[in-house]
């Protein structure tokens, strides 16, 4: 099926908008493509992670932000937490199946933007 | 390629994080997964629009707020702005040829999105 007939069809289920702005859909959106929720289940994605290599994988991100992006991420039923009874204490975050299905869409839309950011942020238009 | 092995491989590429904070990557993935981004490439990815079509289907956007948007997209060169020289005044804008690449990554993940939305948002966590 082409782009635009995907597009089409998932208008068609809405009537009319894509993520009309009363919708569940849209509060998913917000959280899969939010700035920090795409860079945290990339890193999952990759292998589970504790706290301390998140917030350094997802550079800039603050200990506040981590810990609502993760929250949000967990409350989805995207992203699996899970404290270890040792001391000191220690935390595992991994993906949850759903997760998973979701980062493989995820994952190739991060590669192209990093394939081509270099030259779209260089391009000057007329 | 794994999910896994393709962002081992992304982060390769930058040395440990996915994205740096100062990087055109992180600029140019904010612009296309910002909340009204991704409305607009996924309702031009169906067909070329107008204004106040965009308006409609990208629900509770306002002016400004879509003004900014495409203006964003077009520098970025995934969104082509069409004035024709007619009374009343008419722009089309549609997708560029990288846009159509992007979009092609991004309407699949959107699909995604709407099929599980309902019952990621009535999921109930302990």
């Amino acid at each position: 099926m082409s782009v635009s007939n995907q597009v089409t069809e998932l208008r068609r289920r809405f009537d009319a908008e894509i993520f009309p702005a009363q919708c569940p859909s849209r509060m998913v959106l917000d959280h899969v493509t939010s700035k920090w929720g795409v860079l945290v289940l990339a890193a999952l994605a990759e292998e589970p992670r504790r706290w301390g290599e998140l917030r350094r994988i997802a550079e800039g991100i603050s200990e506040k932000m981590l810990a609502q992006t993760l929250k949000t991420l967990e409350r989805d039923d995207l992203v699996h937490r899970e404290a270890h009874p040792v001391i000191p204490p220690r935390v595992d975050y991994s993906l949850t199946p759903r997760g998973e299905e979701l980062a493989a869409l995820l994952v190739p839309l991060l590669a192209w933007v990093i394939d081509h950011a270099d030259e779209m942020v260089t391009t000057e238009r007329g």
